[in-house]
């Protein structure tokens, strides 16, 4: 669980896919009920029949939420997360859709503040059962430099 | 609930403030068991004792859905989200923290591939009740134009 | 969101009607967890096969506490409840119904306790996406008098 | 569980009273997550402070949802809830309070509808661990008549 | 709802049934969210569908605690659990199963080190609504000996 | 994540251990909703402040669940459970407890029915921050071996 990894064992274009996980009815309720977000897009079966979409959608903060969880399966004691860039939702999440998500290192860099530490950019893609892209961003950490 | 607003209704400088919420240790669990993401720095008090912060610190997917959950107060049917952008996390946010978001609009451009469209840029800032900022981004946001 | 009204301002016949929400088994679960009650006509498909319901059925206390949930959009810092009268449930809400909430105001009347303030009937209709009404109440609220 | 009772079988002044349950943070965050009702009474501490109240209140729903549920342990297979009067909450409900639930028989009368069944009124008193009443309301509900 | 019993009150071969209860897909995201075990056995419908079960299927863990749940309506305050033994679990239990627990006093001994109680032998089945055993136990437990 | 051993692969005495993770009070409150079980022990303050735990203690079926849960970090698809042996609970937790989970590989023995495989006994124990025992149990499995 811990893997401690110095900013150097980084490699350009190393990825990294998580176990699957299906949206379930369940997880739209949870999310409006812990974010006070209940808009007719999330929670209104009927309304929606009459949308484009033709059902309820996943809150954005949702698949950000759990695309993110899923990647939680070990820790770098020596990284911390500095920020996310380019958030995006190319498509979106319905009920009984079945994600997981992608990563892959796209940049490795100096940190300009810290001489002690390297800037990781890392790709985010969480995907759908039908292999679209439905969040995408850029997941930039800090880890040490090796001495 | 519903207000509608077209892109040349957004004015720059315009603010807008949300209620305020306690978080909980109930929201830490509840997020925890919704993105699966139990690491020590949210779940473990006993750890936590031992780092700098002293006690346990928000996953920061989570003051993100309850920082933006806070401002879905009002539906404008002319306008949806493009992304987000620099979202950071200056300071943690601990248990008994009481949050809310305040909102400015930045940026008012025409989209480069919508006519129709054009692009918001608003500030999110939520503050914690000693008024630092615990989190910061940049939401971009479609409005139709007027005719 | 904040809204101050005086008992003056509200209007006999003044209406609101609120947002849909689908009720979910997840909503069945969550209200019998949160209750304790988990009587077979709210959890026991199998069981409430052989009923004229032919399924489950709602708590009646879910229904209140989401009907009255969904008219939470505004607050008159001016008012307080005092009570519920006549709360009946003439229909049963089943899984994957979608509720809204219409507020009727009917009665504008003197507190007889309280000179400052004035005595608002607002008759609660929850009805369903076929315009059954599920749920019935009249919600008694006190407003402020103008000076 | 079942218990069968006929109308008949009610005792004008007959009582019941049930567990006590501590009313927790995470039962507010629980219903406030369950009704999409995050007003700042229920869910903003640092608000609340400025109040006659100096801390959070539970939900009148919570309490009524809560109150009853308390009082589901056992079924009477011939009756059924015709609803509920003169629903009020004289004290307000903090974090940490231990309640139960008082019932009494307070009422057998025909019902003005259904030769085949009598109606009951039962008194329904939730108190805190101070023994002052948080919420009364009279439960009507219709037994069927012995042949 | 607190029936003392003591040790002699126990008669072999003695049963109890509780109420029914539908497993839920919402049971399924609770649990996972509950224990942070969210593997794809459990969450990841696609993933299932290549195994013979064809489908999630419940934790362990959650089929014992929810049928051990199902039976707790009455306390005994002459007596106190000791343990399981032999827990297993024959069959899956799947979204949208029916379960309910049989009890039935099987072993009554003295206990090996208090002479004031004896030792309870409960046999624990939990069944589908197929009547087939998705969990077994044995729940022992000690009871006061009458003075 | 997954990762296959065959019964050749696991060593006796071969040992395993957990983060940590802090029982909350909504856990209690969660696995009360969860499994349906109320009982003052465990929901009611007030009533534990008069016994000699002076405090409500978790349900022994949320120690269990969220012990094994925490174990849940790695798959071996090539192994799957058989049962639990001699669960006991010989400390209660408490509200505001960190508990984690030891694993040791206790016996590695033929399986009586299956040639193809072996049986593991895998001794569990659930320790808390005072590294006191709350939980004891065999877990019994069974891998495949090695052609």
């Amino acid at each position: 669980m811990d893997r401690p990894r110095h900013f150097e064992d980084y490699v350009l274009g190393e990825t990294r896919s998580t176990y699957g996980r299906t949206i379930t009815e369940t997880d739209f309720v949870v999310h409006a009920g812990h974010t006070g977000d209940f808009f007719p897009h999330h929670m209104d079966a009927e309304a929606m029949k009459a949308t484009p979409f033709g059902q309820r959608i996943a809150h954005g903060t949702m698949t950000f939420a759990i695309g993110i969880g899923l990647t939680a399966s070990e820790i770098n004691p020596l990284a911390f997360t500095y920020g996310y860039e380019r958030l995006r939702f190319p498509k979106p999440v319905f009920i009984g859709d079945t994600i997981h998500t992608e990563l892959t290192i796209t940049g490795l860099d100096p940190d300009p503040k810290r001489a002690t530490h390297g800037r990781i950019t890392e790709q985010v893609r969480v995907l759908n059962q039908r292999g679209e892209t439905v969040l995408a961003c850029d997941h930039i950490y800090l880890a040490e430099r090796r001495g």
